[in-house]
């Protein structure tokens, strides 16, 4: 397998997933400018205790989940953690509450409990949660430790990892944030049994997205496997989680602020960040808009003859053989497109800096597109 | 003059302050893990717009101030920025008004104004100004950069410099924050030439506290020359400023984070903060909360027989000469104050660590006060 940005700390992919049919954990080592904390990826892993308490520093913890996942895995791991100080925090599940009020909540948890500089939080649910457990992290007492324990297929393979965390603004997602890495991220996929199809489906498209950008032949395993990927074969996976974490790993590795490369991961993301600030937080998952966002800039990419249409075509098959969308909802109006994405993050000086494809398994970082011909493009596609 | 922690960049400080007697500009260069910082220390600085235009990387700025604040620089600052789109936000003037809701109104300005990743903050004002803007600028979009041009003595010579950023919680103070260093610290003096008595006393605090913790020669120039520091003689607040600024750059070069020795700087504080908190913000400036706080340290560390009592005098003489409290008021009550202080940022497993002194100019960091030991000092304080 290509790995177009080798060179990292962690143990090697193998080539064929069947011989990774086993329990037992793969470790991938994230090395960043203050230290470097691991990625543990297997099956059952919550239930050794000893995974997550050797990330503890301190006696206090403070596991902060959601009400959906408290249900299924918060006793799990709070009986794994009696020998310390262990309070718990469930918020409410979803986007819409991942705001600053929401990560005030967390901190009046802290403070109520009186945590000390040497607590760590553990985020155990989804993107959400994770985000915004870590930015509490990251601001409580400017910064203690936080332990992502991700449940979703797309917080395992996505947002876990690389040390963004951040809060959404009524004017666009994760405007508020800041870069704090984890202690150590936990992937037990034995979550995902619980995971509902649609949310499973979204995480599918950040796999998708890791292979678009930089591995070809992780888009070829795709194409083939995706029957087995959407009934969870574990070996299919397995193979899928880990090499989406490493794709993901390589890149924050390169550039852990976002000032170059790791902008490639945010392919799909401008237009997907668009879409759902236009349609409301909580109306289609972020997975299903980045997906919609990787077919409008895949159909750019062709429109500027970066992109062959055949090489279009099959990126438009996998996104629909995943479920997820590939046409646009009718009641997005280009205008408040194109303002949402002049908004983004990624915008500087006015211009915006898009993520395009010169081809599958190889994303480019481009300013060339002009204002005027990204409303043309999307005008002709809303 | 003995510098403790000397091998900084920036330019050393001459022997005798009279020699400094001018208009020029003092430079003194902050390293930190991400590069480094000047920080501009002279009389009319605002008057040149070079001196904030250098460090301005895009073509936004947002100066936040206050409005006690804009009414005397704002217009004078805006009319440098000319060549730029600058935005102005006036907040409301008070640390009862630092606190997260109001730094959110900072976010919404900037994203009201379309700033993007590459926009600079100017913090105009004094030490909640300063805190707020620094902790937006960590925040808005994970991080953008500002620049410190405080106006209070007190944010002169200790709340600009080192990176803290962040915003009061009901239950203490800087509770949610980050690390974020800023592009240039510009200290105009004559900023200072606006300055209420109360609040130039209460930076005194600062200057002494500096003294206090690392420079037993500065302590003894204070001892000489309060009264023409408090006279704001021309000479002698420039050589206390430089000489403050240089001992707060000299630890924070060491310990950017606060993981040691930069803990000594809290010298004070501690008590100052809890002192503060029981108060209710606002009735205290933190200046006098900090003097009072310098008070109770050396009073417990003569009890512990590691200062004599001949240095205690000398530390209330000055603190007294300064026009800064000795006493502690009255409400205060001892139960109160040292549950405020067990929820300090400074605890850990519930130890509180304090900062004592075993001479002037000589600060130690130690766990060995039992919390018994300090209810019992504080029973015979309050």
């Amino acid at each position: 397998m290509k790995r177009p940005c080798s060179g990292g700390a962690g143990l090697a992919l193998l080539d064929s997933p069947l011989d990774e049919m086993n329990d037992e954990m793969t470790t991938l080592t994230v090395t960043h400018k203050n230290g470097e904390y691991p990625i543990l990826i297997g099956a059952n892993l919550l239930d050794n205790g000893q995974n997550i308490r050797s990330f503890v520093a301190g006696n206090q913890v403070m596991i902060v989940t959601n009400e959906t996942v408290s249900k299924l895995y918060l006793a799990k791991v709070h009986s794994q953690l009696t020998e310390f100080q262990c309070n718990t925090l469930v918020l409410p599940d979803g986007e819409a509450y991942k705001t600053l009020e929401t990560m005030n909540k967390i901190i009046d948890a802290l403070l109520a409990q009186h945590h000390h500089r040497d607590t760590t939080l553990i985020a155990l649910g989804g993107g959400v949660v994770g985000d915004m457990t870590g930015f509490a992290a990251a601001c409580y007492q400017r910064g203690v430790n936080f332990i992502q324990i991700p449940t979703t297929l797309l917080s395992q393979v996505d947002a876990s990892i690389g040390g963004k965390t951040g809060v959404n603004h009524p004017l666009g997602k994760n405007l508020i944030g800041a870069f704090h890495q984890p202690q150590a991220v936990i992937i037990d996929i034995n979550t995902l049994n619980t995971l509902p199809d649609r949310e499973y489906r979204a995480g599918i498209a950040e796999i998708i997205k890791a292979a678009l950008i930089l591995d070809a032949e992780f888009f070829d395993y795709l194409e083939t496997n995706m029957p087995a990927l959407l009934a969870r074969d574990p070996a299919v996976l397995m193979y899928s989680i880990k090499t989406a974490c490493q794709i993901k790993r390589d890149v924050v590795m390169q550039d852990e602020k976002e000032h170059g490369v790791r902008a490639l991961l945010n392919f799909g993301h401008t237009f997907g960040h668009a879409i759902e600030n236009n349609l409301g937080y909580g109306q289609w998952l972020h997975g299903e808009a980045v997906a919609m966002g990787m077919i409008l800039a895949a159909d750019l990419s062709k429109q500027l003859n970066w992109l062959s249409a055949a090489e279009t075509e099959r990126i438009y098959a996998v996104i629909k053989q995943a479920g997820l969308p590939t046409q646009c909802p009718s009641t997005l109006k280009c205008a408040k497109l194109m303002s949402a994405m002049l908004d983004d993050k990624k915008v500087l000086a006015n211009q915006l800096r898009l993520i395009l494809l010169k081809a599958i398994g190889h994303a480019v970082i481009t300013d060339e597109v002009g204002n005027e011909t990204l409303t043309h493009f999307l005008d002709q596609h809303l």
